[in-house]
């Protein structure tokens, strides 16, 4: 599919021009997505910025954890919609309906999560992400103890902060960079 | 599709006891899109409120006037999101799809109208009616001055003002009463 | 009196011109209130926005149930106050006097209800009603809980949402048509 | 009138107990009157903080200058609304309308001054008075320049920001004192 | 040290034409200090306001009561900063630091009391301090027995109350003058 | 000098047990600075998030560019207090001063940097600092004009929005770890 639209208002790196490195990371992801997230595209402009942007994603949304890799997209995609965020809320939804293997799943959480077809413990999860995303300056003993009382630990308390703060500053520069969408993310997932 | 969640927190009433004329509408409804939205169910547990409700909607949704259909269901979409309804984003951003034949539109329009693929005058209408939704105390001479500038006249204001006003009445009833959209909303008009 | 100021943005109908159901309605509550509302003739330049209005109106002020309709105004002049609403807050203000029997109370419920001379009960109730007109989207079950503890049923709840969902829409439209209180509401029920 | 409603949470003294000066103000205030208004028998809890605080609203209020009483008064009236401050509203409400010799413009310019019956220049006052209120940290030049082009000068400007600034104060007190504004003032100047 | 910057936007008295009680104030406080505090100037341009400022801050800062004098500087500090009041925060920081010995604490207070090195009882202080200066309308009861709970009798909570109110007025006219604070309080204390 | 408090609600790895590449970068900084800043310790326990943000960091505030270091510090003051991050706006307040070789200016810029003793155009680059920080949504070419009349072009434009955003991240983390500045910070660069 062709845009007729500019996908950043900044300058777009032609391929050929990009350090290999960033390249490489963006052929892959070609390869495996059939298409290049215009994420990749934009913060290639800035190849330091790049490489440690996804070196942050993937630290965050990769590792190990008790978060599912479907919550992780949850607490993405409920704190974009707050911050407005079009990218962030079409993309990381058409990934949160594919991990979560719900079509429903990424517009329930991305007006109002809580009334989205998710746990009581999923919705505890989004109350502390939106109030990292909203008012961490508040965040205090109280919360850990709601956390702590629906099974979540310190290291999944520090991973929720980690991607609420995380996608803030993702959320910040693409509406900066007015960073659009790939076409392909609207319809996936959507069964 | 059989629904496993609850559609409202309120009863919602056996179509065989509703009043004849509720009845009638719903089922013409039915007819014409092959499922009935929740909302008609959702409100005929009030039949005097559903009347008021529908006639209010159709006379500002369906009367002949400058603003198109899609544009009212950009006004709707836009801002339900900004008021959390989940229910109005989801089944008037279906509409909007249909009304607008753009697959993208309604996802672009709820999350940030700003950078959404549509024209400065329709940017100037949804400022507007996002202001009227925020701070309508605040709406003064000014704000239609720029609308006139981008050939808004009188009636189209009133016509921007009263579908955010109205809609901003279902977006709280809706969160109140818990309103789930449909299953067939969520997918309608994707192409 | 006459008006020196205008009423509306808009055109104001001549009587003899609106259709004969609007012009017996008007002409009903000018017999019974000795003047013409001025929310009657502001509305009258829309015929179906003003049948609308004013059976949701009726629908929910008139109806049986146990708010009693002294309660029903405090919903009014309590919202109708934080949207800045000059209209509503001092006709409203007017029939809650009445209504109450209470020339104090419209001004202290519609500046503060928290230091009003009401019941605890009623001061859930406006709680409430402040919620869902500023933030529905939060409300949730622990809001009906409260409620119910004061002894609202379900029927009492709806009816709380419903007058504050509804009158936010009367709020922003007499903000966007300048609509004016009749000089004779700012004095009546002063005892 | 004998009051049912505790004036203030805090201890009221007698007035045989009170300092001298602080007595005498009261009788000469309620021999002008006829009755004491409230917050002189809340404050005189404190005489210290009751001799501080009126010598300041004396500065303010009765000081010559290019606002006329009733403009000040506005400025009270205005923002007091927006600190929903009982009290204030309904005691300075009370002298707006004797000063302006206009029963309607206390609670036009409490609700919303935008609306209200007073010139532009008027309006410019309470804009101004409304940003020290609620955002004195962005007040910078070009708010200066504005009210000059309204025919304000430096004095009149730090009338406006004192007077606002002030009773942002006498609002906290109010509010936290729990003052209750004498049942006397709803009806002054009504006409 | 010479200032190259205005430390008002209203004119500034020479000490020779002040009124003699004001002069003598300020020749005090420059002999107790060695410079004079820059507030004393800025509102010296209004010799009324100045003595009933200063009444109303000595009656709330140096009274007797159970508030030491570090915690009464910590209210000053704390909501100064909400108000982004430069020099409140400087000059008030700077005289924290002195009076609780303490070279860290004024920052640490300024920026986020919630994680200052100050006890559970002073955190409560200044959680009332703040709600007092941000929604002085919604206290009630339940802050009040918080209050107690932490060994705060009623007339500490009218102190705390008191000095938030008082330095809101504070912080409005020190950002509308433009107040300076000087040079010498950005390091006393610092230790 | 001992820390009495703990720097973090998380665990904090030994020197010895950290990966060698961070223990390296660690033991540069001790050697520069002459103490270990906390932000390094408390991001430690997270090794590859302690490297992607030191990337970050070091790709916003150490690239070469119009703005100077001074400058980019400038952002982070002040928008780390409108965020109430302690670590961020004592720690990098020490590197302001030092980078601006001026005593005054980290506090005058995080209190309210619009009375800083900074120019014009610094103050257009913190103006849209703080709108990335706490309104991206609304950003528009009209922020991007209004920069470029002060003569930023668009790498400096991507570069204040890269380092607001980033900072917004580090502000989150700081408040959800309890991070706790070095004593060593407040005082550094006072002169």
């Amino acid at each position: 599919m062709t845009e007729a639209h500019p996908i950043s208002r900044f300058p777009i790196p032609d391929l050929a021009d990009m350090p290999e490195d960033i390249r490489n990371r963006i052929l892959a992801v070609q390869e495996k997505s059939g298409f290049i997230p215009n994420v990749f595209l934009v913060l290639a402009h800035r190849p330091d910025e790049f490489r440690a942007f996804f070196a942050y994603h993937d630290a965050l949304m990769e590792k190990p954890g008790n978060l599912s890799k479907a919550e992780r997209e949850m607490i993405v995609v409920a704190t974009s919609n707050l911050n407005q965020c079009q990218y962030c809320v079409v993309a990381h939804g058409a990934i949160l309906r594919i991990r979560a293997k719900n079509p429903l799943i990424a517009d329930q959480v991305a007006i109002n999560y809580r009334k989205a077809d998710i746990s009581q413990r999923q919705k505890a999860m989004l109350d502390f992400a939106v109030k990292v995303s909203r008012s961490a300056e508040t965040v205090g003993e109280a919360d850990f103890d709601v956390l702590r009382s629906h099974g979540f630990d310190e290291e999944d308390i520090w991973d929720i902060a980690g991607i609420a703060a995380f996608f803030g500053l993702s959320n910040r520069m693409a509406n900066v960079t007015g960073m659009r969408p790939n076409a392909e993310f609207y319809s996936m997932g959507r069964g």
